[in-house]
């Protein structure tokens, strides 16, 4: 067999493998709260598990591969509800998670040897899933006096396509129309294909977020109801995109996945109407997030992005480590919390940040926080 | 926005445009036998519906992205029952579907640019994800005396892969072990991976059907729970790949699809241990071939590939067409029976070939021969 392909050499993704070493301790009889994991801890939504089992006497076999039209005509009503915005079903794609959404809007925007261009911090699967299919991943570096999103005059020459993401992940922090609007006239000004990834949206605590929608149709929008509706395992999310690229990206879909996940799209369907339950996690977050807001800068990590939504805080914690793969270990081994080091991030600046998950219970973030100022005052 | 890419420039699916057209013809009131269409009618197993049910009280948030352990270790326990095959669990990989092992297997084995071989006739989705990830399909043309399977002398130069089928699609043809050990040596010689495509594994009528792992360890074999399993919608399916391979593919999974889903992992274990059932409906296929081999012939399609497995029949029709687009088309209108133009299979003679499905329940098979005798008695 000849050797693995040149595409094929992309990083790990750290946090899984902080999330073994959790397991681990955990497996060794220790207790460990977890700040490392981008899932909530709560099942899907009633409706979702209703609307399946009502399902599950018929076959299930493939269904269109933009999904099933009901669920596209449900996503559409969101846009509405939402940001106000009307939106025709007809550019609603169904996908496989939001990790479905990267490979089709990928494929359909961009050939082999294209650069791309993504602020760092960012979701690490970005880049790995960009190299993966030969293209070449360029990270702008972001500040945190610009809440870690890019700004327009960043956009660097020579690039093919934008991602943005807002909220972001890791940093939690959120685009205003206006400056979501001056980042499209510059990727336009540049010829870059704009691609927004909205996967945290409902997620928020202050303003509600707003679409790149709300500012322009000529744009990839990536969301998915892993997050919101708390559905990460069942893997369905969607796209919107443009009215002439729906049947690019059609073509792609049938070859690439078939359809998505037929039992999946029966739950996502029935959680469109399970919104009480969803908002009910949010005000756990919310409470989550209070706590985090107040524990964490008493513990020591007072350098923290405003996390305007999401379930993350990215800290800066330069003061404190110039390794954040050792100190994250430190912190799971001393204090019993699991942590994110910043390199899945930002593979530049990653090794003087931290992410820290409140996605969980309460209790958790609770016990968490009492847990790493104990640790920290004896550091 | 800047134009779409090149390599999203695939073909459609003929075979979708076919379903549609059965569709548009059943809104209108007509009844259809649908002959065209690569999947049972039949529903999931009941071992895998009551351990879905069983499972969804719980959350079901991502897996580790190459499967559940279980079911990682039941699919291997499969090697051994079927065919005497010790295979380690951790050669395993659960992919959504066999469309995820595609993906996974070409993105680990090659690079933009690279040619990769498949026998014409072959799966259609082969060239176009092929083309999507800036590959360069290499069809081989295949002949009816050699059951539509390449021989070793066939495989061309300057290719990084060679996929074969066994059960073919739309063949039917099944490798002996000595025909893929002689295939698997010619493509060593000229530096080709090999990865077999084994999704119509345990729907055979004669001998079983063997595995590429019964010859060499140096393959990825990619399989999957919608066939025999009956599970298509589901998307789960499975990859064997040599160990040391095993680290790139678990990187390319965690950032290409986080983890298969879920719930279908969860239904997928359970089918594990409903055997009896998924022989039940390969004893449908049985009888639906027999009367298909009879009345297929009577009818007037006599030049047949010897249907050894799956659940398809390849008719050369250049004696009636030469246009497989119009005549299905054509049979659609006047026969009440959508079948697959051979265009789908084979680009460079498929306009003289049709596949016919037997997948569905016997008594509208019964019913799509009579349709399709009277049709051609007064054609």
């Amino acid at each position: 067999m000849p050797a693995t392909s040149k595409r094929s050499q992309v990083d790990p993704f750290i946090v899984m493998d902080v999330m073994e070493a959790a397991a681990r301790a955990e497996k060794a009889g220790r207790h460990i709260i977890h700040m490392e994991v981008g899932q909530p801890g709560t099942p899907a939504p009633e409706g979702a598990l209703k609307a399946l089992s009502a399902a599950l006497s018929q076959p299930l076999g493939y269904t269109v591969a933009l999904g099933i039209p009901a669920l596209r005509e449900g996503i559409a009503a969101l846009y509405h509800r939402w940001y106000g915005v009307d939106l025709d079903p007809a550019r609603v794609v169904v996908t496989t998670g939001s990790s479905g959404a990267f490979i089709l809007s990928f494929s359909a925007l961009f050939d082999a040897g294209d650069r791309v261009a993504m602020g760092y911090p960012g979701y690490p699967s970005y880049r790995q899933i960009l190299r993966a299919m030969s293209l070449e991943p360029v990270g702008i570096l972001t500040r945190p006096e610009d809440r870690y999103q890019p700004r327009p005059e960043d956009l660097p020459d020579g690039c093919r396509g934008l991602i943005l993401a807002s909220p972001g992940n890791p940093s939690g922090t959120v685009l205003r129309p206006d400056e979501m609007a001056a980042l499209k006239t510059a990727a336009d000004a540049k010829g870059m294909a704009l691609i927004s990834d909205e996967i945290y949206h409902g997620l928020s605590y202050a303003d509600r977020c707003h679409s790149a929608l709300e500012v322009t149709d000529d744009v990839f929008v990536i969301n998915s109801f892993s997050k919101y509706f708390s559905m990460t395992g069942w893997r369905v999310g969607w796209m919107v995109v443009p009215d002439e690229q729906v049947r690019t990206v059609e073509r792609l879909a049938q070859n690439f996945f078939i359809c998505p996940p037929h039992a999946s799209q029966v739950a996502a369907l029935g959680a469109l109407s399970s919104v009480d339950e969803a908002d009910a996690n949010l005000a756990v977050y919310a409470e989550n997030r209070r706590l985090m807001l107040e524990g964490l800068p008493k513990a020591g990590f007072d350098r923290i992005a405003p996390p305007e939504g999401a379930f993350y805080i990215y800290a800066d914690v330069s003061h404190l480590t110039d390794n954040s793969l050792e100190f994250a270990a430190e912190i799971l081994e001393q204090a019993g919390v699991a942590v994110t080091p910043g390199l899945d991030f930002d593979p530049e600046r990653g090794a003087q940040t931290l992410r820290f998950s409140y996605a969980r219970s309460t209790e958790d973030i609770a016990e968490g926080l009492r847990r790493l100022t104990e640790y920290m005052s004896r550091r």
